[in-house]
């Protein structure tokens, strides 16, 4: 490739150590879309004789094809994808194939290429979320009215409507999306014409390949735009939070699915058992989409530890940015597409739901509250309440199992209407405030929710 | 605090433990902000006495005085910055403090708490960082015709102009900010109405106290808005990546400075001394800066792995959030502030930096694309030429020193004028693309960045 | 400091900077420790006068007694700790203090310091870790024949005894201990000696220096002795690994003390209540024990981003080792402390407990093994039991309530010896295998732990 | 495999999200090692008929011996590596295949499994180092006279001898090898017998498998055993350190090369071109050495966010450990494998070495050394010597063109011998202390590597 500078053949060592092919390959496309844009534009310019880029494109066409169908051989001393692709053109095509690498390096080459391939994978990740969203939405329809206990330090809190939990998960996921659109807009920027670092000789039309590409905007600094890897960076951290997020939600259906909460139940498709212990039913999903947010974290870190501390421009070191974009992009569309039809699978056992939630001293909020409202300041109210559930642990009497005069003394300002409050249906009904838990507003952001495209399809 | 239910006063060591006043008193401000706009909503909305609401609002505007003087004792005991202000209120103005904490819980009231603490930082991160462009573009200013050695792999690449280089980390700056500026949308939504997990039974108008504090908009969901930290991991990924273009900068600043490269010159006053070696000027501020990129990364991971595998809703382990939130946009802006006067005081050795880039092999690449004008393809082009530098090397020629003949013979296709290509500064001119590094080019970049608001200044 | 070269004063902005002495302080006794011991050698060698030795142990030991009782008011001017000492200490005896520093750099000098420190940190970590250890024991010692439900994937799995599940993170912590000691070997070594990074020219006895300060062996090169750090990265990861036992710990007891589950009682004084809801009490400690693990692992991570990429010898950005060491240390020290008597507050649930981990379905496996005992090969064994599991799902019988004829239907070799499987005592005692949960097996562990020096006290 | 107690196969998806046979089939070796080890104890035990042990180990050699001529289709749908072996052995054996699970889990199999893999994975990787340090001290042993300028700060501190900073990487890999040693002793403790989580009720003897494996000690806790894998966190831990070595090493090498700097030149054979630029020779190896840093810390970080909060015993998450696990194992081998060759084709420019070392004001410790031996206080002497350094700076005349009453006028306590202390071989020589960096001291370090056992390879 450089052959010309050199006295001594590089080190096999060198050629195993250093290739990108065995990973670069999956960007064939991009690298293909953009040479062909990159070739027009040459013959555009006068650069490249018009017909030899008809040849050019037609080559690069076939060999897309043959990689596309798997009769492409991709050597490892060619070192990555663009070199085994322009190979493989030259020896197609011949001296045309040699004029296609007229005013590019690989530095901008290599920054194209993923900022189209990022791109597409932003679009089939957001998709993905979207099926998620679609499912837990559909879930969350069917619980409105599901009375669910509400933790908050895995302790009892108060009632909650389980389909208010479960749309906790796609405002998570929405967010994810936003952020991802976010990032989308600083990778769609193009840096080819930066060439190595300076730009070019050559009268190259950059907005010309950018529009050919769809890219909404060119780079302005060829110095930045070969080193810059920030785009990715944001994504890696878009989907470590996201990763997060997914985590979460595992360790919630996790604790449900025990047999101490036995909340819900998954379909058997999606559980494995045990190779020793013949009774287990393991729901495997939820922890390996747990666990694979390790990947994701440590894929950002990676990528992060790689790029401290370099100096411009580009460095190879920099070539260490696309395992971690890579696993990153397959952890989490892996995660994504098995939850929506695992959550999909989830059946719900309302009753020991109810149970968990009728607990009266998950009421114990609505009483210091319904005294607020009879003029008792809140601090006071809250204080009241708790020595009376002080008094009945002592005296082991459920709340709701007290007669009225004990709960007379110890909250003075009590009447008799005060006994209705341990209704977890009645209680889960008052919290009736945006963004609360009362069905009709939990039915709201349902109904805002089903507006959306995306819970248009199946 | 919650002495109505428990038996035992808690244990001495929990109290030390789990307090986080130590470091979340720097809320006070945002935490008093919240509870005014709160107390009048309630007011408003008929919870609490208009007449009580303004003993609340001057209690509170007094406790915010005594902590901006310094005559506030905060206590361990009451745990956090909540308790400590709404105590020394109570202290203050009797019953109408004990009503301030009606229809909130501590986990709606730290989410808005920071939020708003988060917010006014961003902001005054995105002045400091403008503060660094600032500097950057006048001294880019300085050196449109500086001619600069290009590097790749620390390697001489092409010629450049200084400011070119220069202009790179402005851009990263810039792609910093509007990071910032997207999370701040994210940052900028109203939790609080979300009570403990499900919202409350009080007639709250969350608009209202959006309005008031200038949220531009309202959590949807009451069990997400308490357990959401994601804006504090977006925000410490952007300062992540922020610290990462300053380490990069550290480091070609570092590299500069050496005694093998002495292209700049620091001002004393940014640099150090060595308690044994007398001779020394070490540029330690930029050693620190990019060391200091570890806190902010370590940050972000820390947050990262709190918030890993946690199910809804709160659960104490948020509390750690406040940490590697304070300790990044401590070091950024402890970073950024320094920065921006240290590089006024930057003063470039331009013959050096011409002598680097004079060797004729920088031009290299001008003489094959020379060629491709010439209708030679491109990869032909690279291989002749490369066999040009390896004679050259060979026989230990300078580029510039052979004769037309020894590079004729290597090149058939050279004529005289290629003799013209050694010259940095045609070199340098020649890359008149946009992006690239021709000094009209990069004039006109810096005249871009003069039309921002931020140049202003000063 | 250095002012001889230098024609500027350091700018106010770099001092505020650059200063490390607001943490580096309470390395005072180990400096003082190290500079004692210094002068003492460097009178031996006849560096510096005798009398001028004595008056500089003097003048340090007496500034140790100020900042011990706290009337030592550090200057950020003098950057550090050393500096702040030694100016105090020239200030106080003259002369002979500015003889205090032939021979050492603070490159040297602080490397000494911190190992110093760290070498008394771990041993105090040391005995920390015992102290859990010790309640641990403890706790188990009155649970050996507590049945309880083992978990896998967070379903029930085998019969257990209380015991056993608490004496893994017995392991668990013994591990980390000798990884600490193993780590210790690696700190105790002396670096003064060293001086900025060529070891210096004056006549220095560095064995005599170990010899006083205890450290095993002296460092073999001083290029590497400066700029070593891994000593502490060493410690963060073994803290790190230490922390996420901790997490997983209290992961479980969190599980165990929600309400569904109820196996164990955490005494009030180690829970907190909430703000809001009056019957709260939260296992605050765990949670934040569990929490705390991200600062740990961002700790660790924050030390291996800084020391990333940095040439030899010292560069300033190691300085920036010591925030987090000392977090790390201050957390690890800070979790452990509190762990300890949280234990010994907790009170097991028996009935619930053996509750749980009477379902006949977790002794399925006994069920499988007993046919193997039989000769029946597993594989075929673990077939006929899933099937008979299976058979009483569907028909929603529990499986000790099938009828023998049932069983026998599934399982042809069965005979009625196999119905007293069912029997979680049993079960337990059966697996009766080094390692194992037989309650005389774990008795035998206890033993061992009892037998070590950290059981002894209290 | 568990098919008797499920209703419905499992989901295409989950078969394909959570097989792990695709990256754990390298654990082919070790599993059937372990099997067969297994195998002989059942046999041993009378668990499973002699002539049925040898059929099994028979098959599984001859599976072993499939795998390693690749010809062995491993199925997705058996999920792991052990389930592939078992099932192609009972294909091959029959019923006698179905008795080899009996007493164990694949929790306990696949611990056993790993430690045997990893075991193996240190030897070959301490290897590997000893094969850089090869080449370093040989490099060292013909630069012991070669004059170096020693950085701190990357600016000139001190001359040093070459030899002396490449022995500092020496050392870094020595305690490298160090911590591997200690990892190991945790590394090889069989958890076999711990079965699923409680052991087995099946009479099994671990000492004996201990033996045939060659693992040093037993677990004693069959719940930690299964869920242990600090082994691996340890390791990642001493692999991100040695990472961080290299980074280091990568950093100076490719400081050296720069064309500014020019002390060594690198073989052809190891360095890489460009595909625009003609004249470029990059250092990628070393580029990427560092950049590689990344995915081993990424990796660390990886295994810790997966571990954190998980509950006990096995969870499904664990199967996270491999990937990282396997990916810093080939990464940390590749970059130790090529760094020795390329060391070995490393020359050194001694001119230029030599050249910037002899900047007089290297020296200017050596004087103030000077004056400390002439009983001037050290402090006073680094300030007449940093005042000496200003007077040439300001007078822009080098140190040592500076007249002896130019001199003396800074100086009082100068007499002429004073001006040979300017000499960087003297200055070297005179650093003659354990450590130091005198030739004949660092002629005493290569002798102590020399007598090491891996210096006499090759």
């Amino acid at each position: 490739m450089w052959s010309g500078r050199f006295t001594l053949e590089p080190h096999e060592m060198l050629t195993k150590f250093s290739e990108s092919v065995s990973f670069d390959w999956r960007l064939y496309r991009h690298d293909i879309a953009a040479s062909i844009a990159h070739a027009q534009m040459l013959g555009k310019q006068g650069i490249v004789p018009k017909e030899e880029v008809e040849q050019i494109q037609q080559g690069l066409e076939s060999i897309r094809k043959r990689i596309d169908e798997g009769n492409f051989e991709f050597s490892e001393k060619l070192e990555d994808i663009h070199m085994n692709i322009e190979k493989a053109l030259t020896d197609l095509i011949g001296e045309a194939g040699a004029r296609l690498h007229s005013g590019r390096s690989r530095n901008d080459q290599i920054a194209t290429d993923i900022r189209l391939f990022l791109r597409e994978e932003i679009d089939a990740i957001i998709s993905l979320v979207e099926g998620v969203q679609r499912e837990l939405v559909n879930l969350s329809a069917e619980h409105v009215e599901t009375i669910f206990p509400g933790y908050t330090h895995l302790q009892h809190a108060q009632p909650v409507v389980f389909a208010h939990h479960l749309l906790a998960y796609v405002e998570m996921l929405e967010r994810d999306k936003q952020r991802l659109l976010d990032c989308k807009k600083r990778v769609n920027i193009l840096p080819l014409g930066s060439a190595a670092l300076a730009g070019t000789t050559l009268p190259l039309d950059r907005e010309y390949v950018a529009h050919v590409l769809g890219f909404s905007d060119i780079s302005r600094n060829s110095m930045d735009a070969v080193s810059d890897r920030d785009f990715i960076l944001e994504f890696l951290s878009c989907a470590s939070i996201m990763a997060m997020h997914i985590s979460r939600f595992s360790e919630d259906v996790i604790f449900w699915f025990s047999q101490e909460v036995s909340f819900i139940e998954i379909g058997d498709q999606f559980c494995t058992g045990s190779s020793l212990m013949p009774q287990k039913k393991n729901p495997d999903i939820l922890e390996l989409a747990r666990g694979r947010t390790g990947q994701v974290i440590g894929s950002l870190i990676s990528l992060l530890v790689v790029m401290k501390g370099l100096p411009l421009c580009y460095n190879r070191d920099i070539q260490e940015d696309k395992i971690p974009l890579m696993t990153s992009i397959d952890v989490v569309k892996g995660v994504l597409a098995v939850l929506a039809p695992m959550i999909s699978s989830i059946t719900a056992n309302k009753s020991k739901m109810l149970e968990a939630a009728s607990d009266p001293a998950l009421m114990a909020t609505d009483l210091a509250e319904w005294l607020v409202k009879r003029n008792v300041p809140f601090r006071l109210a809250h204080h009241r309440v708790g020595k009376f559930v002080g008094y009945c642990r002592q005296h082991n009497i459920p709340l709701d199992k007290c007669s009225f005069e004990q709960l007379k003394s110890c909250i003075p300002e009590a009447d008799e209407s005060c006994l209705e409050l341990w209704d977890p249906q009645k209680s889960v009904s008052s919290r009736d405030i945006f963004g609360g838990t009362a069905p009709n507003r939990v039915r709201e952001q349902i109904q805002f929710w089903k507006t959306k495209d995306f819970m248009k399809e199946t």
